[in-house]
């Protein structure tokens, strides 16, 4: 069981961040990272369809016989995390949110009623996922929230932090939680980690940046180890990637999430992944880890 | 078979462009729009993939027996037309890619080596179709294109043309246009005429602006006119609609697009749509229109 993968779940490349955070902390691991670039992005839609597409991904990718599931997308574990949980009861899955909203909280510290500040998609403050999940962990933290759909295309073209329409957008974005005096800003978005110096500077010093990939991982960390799961092995952890769309773009773009080269990716059409798996076609798959 | 319906394929609000046009010009046809938003947007991703999306739609819609199909997306026009009309060889479909370099072609005049300067998608783009298109009708003619993937995301976030970053953007996409001064400027994208004023004034009146979305509908005038399809009646057609994802976000934004309100579009589940159609259950929907 120790050496089966760890399987990430992601709209697109964004998740790439939480593998290289996983890489860095636990390197002897396998990870089987899944990118649905056919239907990217999940930030606009609905409960419903992000819902359908987990749930078909993790039908076909549970061939693999994954030891822990990673959802490492904010918008759809703030949208399918609970619902995917109660229907592949036999698998342990997480998400970034509650990680990402348990690290703000400690970052707030002991200050009498810290402003947490929140960025994510359309999707993700709708949901009202990370303002439920700090209000679990503290009753008097107050959170301000703003959607920032344009940072993902933003991303996805490829600008930097120097790009004068990306430091425009972010100062929109990030200006009224600046005014507010915000403690603390959580990234609910993995790609967001690409803009954090920029965003960091923006906002000074004195306010504390959660980027919720790193948390992410940390979090996987912690349950493999609390569950005696983690691979010992001198030997690095091999990492394969599927894609439901352009297996060329992935591997050209994914290295400025991971901070690696990647091998191509295997490309899995989108036909081919159902809510309702009839048989099994993919078990041959999980030799190939 | 003259009452039969009109139907426009998107793949998400911006075709409703085509729509509101082909409402002003032929307001007693009966028009199916179908915005595949479950899966928006079809810009960044692959012929394969998008000629997937759009076989499945066309197989879905033929049920309505349209008298004629209209892909009123540049990105599925460029990647899977050729491929459709192929496939489906019974159904009249058109695109807005020819129009569009019709009318450039129109717009440059006799000038002896006019610059039409295409905007698009990234997939538009690399298909060089509009390209092809204005080679076939004129050989003298030099293409400057750009890819402007931030301008769908801009649009959907609602921003208008007073917004800076709207501005921003523009203007880093059309400056180099501005320098080469072209003498036409297509806007490869059926959103992209919610900017058009402002491209406009940042190019001055020397530069024709051509809106794929207006020259799509006159084509379709034309097509239907030729084919004596023409539906004759003091009635006004009905407009049904029909989207994968989200009804309610599609019916609030739909407004800006279409310049009128819009009826709650119904919700086909992207599960439903198949590239082969092994029983055809849709057939009753037929009656509705």
């Amino acid at each position: 069981m120790s050496s089966s993968p760890i399987v990430v779940i992601d709209s697109g490349l964004g998740g790439l961040t939480v593998v290289r955070a996983l890489r860095a902390a636990l390197p002897a691991e396998h990870i089987i990272y899944f990118g649905d670039t056919a239907r990217v992005p999940y930030g606009s839609k609905t409960a419903g369809t992000v819902t359908m597409f987990v749930r078909q991904i993790i039908h076909y990718l549970r061939a693999f016989e994954p030891k822990h599931v990673v959802i490492a997308c904010n918008t759809a574990t703030a949208l399918s995390l609970q619902a995917v949980r109660k229907e592949f009861g036999d698998l342990s899955i997480s998400g970034v949110i509650e990680p990402g909203a348990r690290a703000a909280v400690g970052a707030a510290g002991g200050k009498a009623s810290p402003l947490i500040g929140i960025i994510a998609t359309e999707a993700t403050i709708r949901s009202r996922a990370y303002e439920n999940a700090i209000a679990r962990r503290r009753t008097m933290a107050r959170v301000l929230t703003r959607a920032t759909p344009l940072l993902v295309p933003l991303i996805e073209e490829g600008r930097d932090q120097e790009d004068p329409v990306v430091r425009l957008a972010l100062r929109q974005y990030l200006l009224p939680m600046h005014k507010e005096q915000i403690d603390v800003l959580v990234l609910g978005c993995t790609h967001y980690p690409i803009y954090r110096s920029l965003i960091g500077r923006m906002l000074g010093p004195q306010v504390a940046v959660i980027d919720s990939a790193d948390q992410c991982a940390q979090d996987v960390c912690r349950r493999l180890g609390n569950a005696s799961r983690l691979r010992r092995s001198a030997i690095g952890g091999g990492l394969r990637c599927f894609v439901t769309d352009d297996a060329a773009r992935f591997a050209r773009l994914a290295e400025r999430f991971l901070g690696q080269d990647v091998e191509p990716p295997a490309w899995v059409s989108p036909e081919d992944l159902r809510e309702t798996v009839v048989q099994s076609p993919h078990l041959a798959l999980r030799s190939a880890v």
